[in-house]
Formats: structure tokens, sequence, C-alpha cells
């Protein structure tokens, strides 16, 4: 059976203008290759409603599951959670359910619970809600949407609750070598391994250290022996090569 | 006159298993943010033929630039070359041109120019050459769509000699305040400079410092006296928030 597959949907003006890096995605890439839900897609939108809503429904009905993250705090350019509304033709309205959580945390911090707050408790019709251990705003899911805070704490406490009540898949087992050469050099034999090896992905990645050419080679797939046994094949026939993390 | 809009496509299979992280689609939104180009969406998709295709002439239909990272090398996941060739309709060959950088290259390194490295000389008909001054494997610009290396290095250096031909728009101006404070005691004030500014795109960014929770508000636009104006009107409205980078 074939793992279930992924999208994650970045939302935020600010990385797009590179003010800020993503760093979300690596995390949920990790998480998810970990527990065998493959991830197939990453998109980073802006702040626009429409757009949000566009790629969502295009990953919901791609994917098995997608997972966004940004945009569902207390300010005025925190729009996914209307955004998402408007993508699946739910209503949205503050639930008596995310404002006990809401509530529970102002009173905890010391806080006033605002308006601007209680915007945060507006949550689609039929959604279920995601809580956090660090801040009031609650995500949730829709269907096959997981919407997640940005900040990379709360998006992490988040991910881990979601993905603590999916069905993974195969994990990718990976073994990677390194070789100090110019990737011109070894890429005929690579090319042989990859024929030999039609069941795993096989990628090659140059890069330069301290000045000399190097070649970080990766064997993955679902089996652990045939990924093992593709990277004795390359080390065999690159006795120079070494295992590498 | 609106600026001109681009998009970035991440190609690469280690993007997605989260084993690398893609730091390319940073350097080139600053970039573009500098020269008034409005980077409007990023995707990362995998090492596949279709799914690169797919992507290439959706984003290339839809902005006016297409800027790819990855898959240009010698071995045999470097296939982005093929991919953007299907896209467009072209077909696909060892150039001269592209030869020529190559075997300079592999002159001036002493290495042997193989059929694998050879494969890099190989270019969609119709395309123009993007060289850099670190590796041998040239990218290529094809229509709007720029397709360039994953290595950092190349795909800066590739980056630049790319830009410096693209004519930009009004550069975003920004300015940044910090307040420490949680976000949802700056919300309902914020929103009401949001609605006195509507040429600006205002962004709330929480965080926590040392614990306490802190706010970085941006203030972006294309008139420099507007976004100082609405930065002005925040840090009046609030005079515990000061100027950050």
């Amino acid at each position: 059976m074939p793992n279930p597959t992924a999208a994650m949907l970045v939302i935020g003006d600010e990385i797009l203008s590179g003010r800020t890096r993503d760093t979300n995605t690596q995390y949920l890439a990790t998480k998810l290759a970990e527990m065998g839900i493959d991830l197939l897609e990453v998109r980073v939108v802006p702040d626009d409603q429409l757009r949000i809503s566009e790629a969502a429904v295009h990953l919901s009905e791609t994917f098995d599951h997608v997972f966004t993250s940004g945009g569902i705090g207390p300010t005025h350019d925190d729009i996914t959670a209307d955004s998402i509304a408007l993508a699946f033709g739910k209503s949205i309205s503050v639930r008596d359910d995310a404002l006990e959580i809401l509530k529970h945390h102002c009173a905890r911090m010391g806080v006033e619970l605002n308006d601007s707050r209680l915007r945060m408790a507006r949550i689609p019709e039929g959604a279920s809600l995601i809580e956090n251990s660090v801040s009031a705003a609650p995500g949730f899911s829709i269907g096959n949407v997981h919407v997640m805070a940005g900040v990379p704490k709360i998006f992490e406490d988040m991910a881990v609750r979601v993905l603590s009540g999916l069905t993974g898949g195969r994990p990718l087992r990976s073994r990677s070598v390194e070789i100090f050469r110019p990737e011109g050099e070894i890429a005929r034999k690579l090319g042989e391994i990859v024929q030999a090896f039609p069941d795993l992905s096989i990628g090659s990645y140059p890069r330069r250290i301290d000045g000399r050419f190097a070649v970080n080679v990766v064997f993955r797939g679902k089996d652990r022996f045939t990924v093992d046994s593709a990277a004795k094949a390359f080390l065999a026939a690159f006795p120079d090569a070494a295992d590498s993390d």
C-alpha cells in the first residue's frame, strides 16, 4: 500500500518578503518522514484570502493531508481561519469550546479577554480544535486540512498533537555516504546503481568543503535491507567514500 | 504601475524529506524586495518530471518571472532541464555554447569531460545560458523561467546575473517597531492604523523573548513617507514601543 501523502501550506507575507525564514516546513518534513507520510508539495502564499483559499482547496483535493502555518492570531493580518472557512463553504463564528480555551488562558496569564483576543475563538463550523500549551489561539482541523500557528514553538506543539492522531505508512529509511570527488566523476557509476535499485530514491548532493569538491549521496527507501545494499554497492565501487550523517 | 511579480520553484526531494533546509528562497526574496519585484508564491516539488513541468507552466503563466533552483547537475536525479523542455514543448540536446563553457571549466579544473558532465550541456532550444563563476553547469532562461542551481553559492551567483538583467519596480520600504506586550493588547489600535493606511501592508509578528511576550510590527509600502507616518502613529499610540531592525 502506498504511503499517505501530504502538503504544507505556509501563509505569510513575511516569508515572501525575505524578512523571516520559514523553519516550520523542515520541522514538519522531518516528522512526516519519520512516520511514513510522504510530503509531496510545499506552497508559500501571501496574506491574501483568495490565494489562501485557492491553495487550500487544491492541496486538500490532491493530497491526503494538508498542514498550514501562520495567520491564526488576534491581529488584522490573521486571516487564515476566514480563508479556510471560505475555501470549504463553512460559516465561521466565535465557538464556545474555543472561547473556553481563551478564557482559561487569559485568566492564567492575567490578561483581559478583549475583542481582539476574541477573534482567536472564531473557528469554522465542523472543525475540531488543535490546542497548544504555549498560546491562547487554538488551531483547528477541518476535513484533511490542519490549520496551525506560524510561531515555530506553537507550530511544533500543534504538529505533534495532530500527527499523533494520524496513521503513518512505512517510514523512509535513509543512509548517506560522502565522497571527496566532483559529482561528474561518480555520476556514471551512480547511474548504474540507480538502475539496479529501482525501488530507491537516490539523491546526489554536491557541495564544497574547505574548497574541495564533495558529494553527499543519499539512499532512501522503505526497506532497510535494500537501502543498505545500494549504499554498499556504492562503497564497493568507490573505496574512498565513507558513511556520513 | 504595479510592480512586476515573481514565483520561486524549488526542486528537490531533499527539501521535502527534511534533510536539507532551503535557503535559496530567502536569498532571492530579499533581492527581489530590494528591486521592487513582488515575490507572490513559492512552491517546492519533488524530483519528478511531470510535477516540475506542471508547476513551471502554471507559474510561468501566472507571474512575470519564475526562478527555479535545483536539479541541473550531472547525475541521474538532475532532471530539471528535461522537465522544463517538456513543459514548454522544446527539444533538448547538447548545445555548442554550453559545451564550450564545460570544456573550459574541465580544462581549468584538470578534470575529464566525461559523458556525465556532458549532460550538463543539455539545454532546451531557444534558451539563453546563465553562467556562473563557481561550477561547470550553466543555468538557462527560457521565456520568463530562469533555471538555476540548487547549491546556494551557485544559485546566488546565478541569481545576481539574472536579476541584473531584469527591470524592477518600486522597492518595498519597511520599518519595524517592537513592543513588549502580548499581541492581543495591541490588536485593536493596530487595526485602526491599518484602516488609516490602506496602501500599506502591515504585519504583526508575535514572539517570546526570554519568556516575555513581544510583537514585531512591520510597516511595508512603496512610499517611504507613508511607511514612516504609520510607524509614527503606532509609536505615538504605544509609548513603550521602539524602532527595531
